[in-house]
């Protein structure tokens, strides 16, 4: 059963799984990128008709396949859905940046400008983890930003996507949909073939070949990032009910055998019960199998001297889902420091997040969120900086400018001021004015 | 000497020029980290006897060397150091965020928190490339972001680092200095050792080994960019002066001999005039080599038809550097996407922004510029998000949460939400409160 340590027993390097690139995933990953570069569509094809049970027609889903697929979704899932995305859409604004622009002296200007993406391809993986929250927590901040053109990508299979799927990519405002997956769509994505166009950033999830033909593409274009097995770190005291905290722990449990579920409570008592309940209810669940792996291999339950060396744990490990399970959280917020997503209170599962509250899901795993965040508006733009001197600005700061440049040895950079300090007429002479 | 093409004949693809890792270096720089992780401080001892002319007496620069060295500099130095400083404070402290925090109906409270990064480590090179402007342009910006510690590393020579060195990170704010360089250096930062503690994320320029070493540390920790060669394209119309143009170009070629400077022009006349301007003022360059080999090698002089059409291959290319030399360059700023830093008008020469007009120096390039942003304030924090409920909210949501999580197929997620509806006395049972 789920091991409970004591604060010193606790190793907090290994506190989470970490995932590695299974054997041979590496090199099938260049092989299959070099084929689509070579090949283009026709490797694509070839692709579709190994693994996705058929090439389809045509790799692009039609206005029409979009319009049946809306109309055969369950119209109570429609409405969730657009709930769902207004609840990201409102909270998604509020990270839209604007631009500056500084006039700090007479004649100066500099400034920052905040650019949309023009391109930005999505992965949406099939098969079992074909869910449709993700298509519309990787969208809605794409097209919060501005990006002209979303490319989805998914696996067909014989030709067909999911309906929930191209539901919520119409709800959320896909571009476009092209029915292709694995390795073989990110190198499409990342290099263009006749059909799908190159795009400038790839995001969303996926298998180890999906991920690691993100990585190898990296540079050509940009990523999101590649994630870890999921995690949460659920820090509880003793006023928890332990039948919630342990639901908690198996609604990460349950996505797969890699997930890791830990609590750190002040309570041996609580840590007792969650222990019972996590039993209880493991053999009620579905999903069993893959919950029961996850909580006996990587679920632990930790027994802190206090709340507060919980918080520095959590602080120290940043986990992905970070669930604050006492009264009055608000007390503690300042003092987390690095988590993806902070859940407050005892109200808040994490599933609240998964779906529905607005902030995103995708977030940083594996301890990157000590100097990473969740997907964002952020993600989707990018910024340029602009500098407007007029010539007496020049004039002003040419000595510094000049003593700067040949201090370093630079004098060619000393001379593209002092040239423009010369008499219009003296260098008039070379140009064209 | 320089080519001239139209329009027709360049070919975007290779406008600039890639750097590529020079065969070796990976493995080296992989023996070296490995070295460092396990024998930390002691490998660090043999590679300054190997490498920096011999092991200082201790690693970290002493408070009595920074104000020894600080004095020793030159008062002018230290002014123009002071006045950059100020520039560049000014400029990035335009970049600072705030958290948000959104209650949009009662009982629910979503956020999103801005927080500076732990510590960073910012890397020095030394030898010719010890350029005081990187210290300010990569520390000032983690300063103001509040990052607590930053640490820097820079190789001694026989033990000493250059005075003007020390005095920029005395101006910037860094808080510790260590004599370390090369990918040994990078090791330290990543994984700590006895003395150099491991930090979250690692900026500043570097040799091959130095950007290999980033490269492969990167997960672990984060880092800014790989740098590629540096780069300029300037837009400059026939009301141009062909030797101030030139200039600039020159101030991009003198860098090193992988440097790029592209000029695009409107007027078969002023392309022309640039050119032998190029040949004259090279043979008067100090740096006259490595100016003449960039210029020959990688230099090149577009004529396109009108300004229009050069602004678009400008956003094709997305340079580090885009000079846009014209009358009224304002007009133009709403065209341009895609660049790292703009310098706007004919008396704005990159010099300007390498040194003292505010902007950030360390920028995009290889034409990342598409998705990637100049070196800011935002390198620096990370974000993180908190959801608050009440019950009373979470009862309104639920049905939808749950329908949600059953259409996923994931009932333990439904169920963490079920679970809090039911009466407290139900589930108080197995609970402590």
């Amino acid at each position: 059963m789920i091991r409970i340590l004591s604060y010193n027993e606790m190793n907090r390097a290994d506190i989470f799984q970490r995932s590695t690139v299974p054997t041979g995933v590496e090199d099938t990953v260049s092989r299959i990128i070099q084929q689509v570069k070579e090949q283009k569509d026709s490797a694509l094809l070839d692709y579709c008709t190994q693994f996705d049970g058929g090439a389809p027609e045509r790799l692009e889903v039609s206005e029409e396949e979009i319009r049946q697929a809306f109309e055969s979704t369950d119209p109570q899932f429609i409405k969730v859905l657009k709930k769902a995305s207004d609840n990201i859409t409102s909270f998604h604004s509020c990270q839209i940046r604007n631009s500056f622009i500084q006039n700090k002296s007479s004649g100066i200007v500099v400034g920052q400008k905040i650019v949309p993406l023009d391109r930005v391809g999505l992965y949406v993986p099939g098969g079992t983890a074909a869910y449709p929250s993700s298509v519309l927590m990787n969208c809605i901040p794409a097209k919060i930003a501005g990006v002209k053109e979303i490319i989805m990508v998914t696996p067909g299979k014989n030709g067909t996507v999911p309906p929930a799927i191209l539901s919520a990519a119409k709800i959320a405002g896909v571009h476009r949909i092209f029915k292709v997956g694995g390795a073989q769509a990110v190198a499409a994505l990342a290099y263009g073939t006749e059909t799908i166009p190159k795009v400038d950033k790839i995001v969303g999830p996926g298998n180890a070949f999906v991920a690691e033909a993100k990585k190898q593409v990296f540079g050509s274009v940009d990523i999101d990032m590649i994630a870890g097995p999921s995690e949460i770190l659920i820090i509880a005291d003793q006023s928890c009910q332990a039948g919630q905290v342990a639901a908690d722990m198996l609604s990460q449990a349950e996505h797969d055998k890699m997930a890791s579920a830990v609590l750190v409570t002040d309570s041996p008592r609580l840590a007792e019960s969650v222990r019972s309940e996590l039993e209880r209810q493991l053999s009620v669940l579905p999903r069993e199998e893959i919950a029961r792996s996850s909580i006996e291999n990587n679920g632990k339950i930790i027994v802190a001297p206090n709340l507060e060396t919980a918080i520095d744990i959590a602080n120290e490990i940043a986990p992905e889902h970070l669930e604050l399970c006492v009264d009055n959280p608000f007390d503690y917020l300042d003092r987390i420091r690095h988590a993806g997503s902070v859940f407050l209170g005892k109200n808040c599962p994490e599933a609240l997040g998964d779906y529905m509250a607005g902030p995103n899901h995708t977030l940083p795993t594996s301890g990157t969120a000590r100097f990473s965040s969740p997907l964002s508006v952020d993600d989707f733009v990018k910024k340029y900086q602009y500098t407007y001197y007029t010539k007496a600005a020049l004039s002003a700061a040419a000595d510094d400018i000049i003593y700067f440049a040949e201090q370093e040895g630079l004098s060619a950079h000393a001379r593209s001021v002092s040239v423009r300090l010369a008499e219009d007429l003296e260098d008039g002479k070379d140009g064209m004015g």
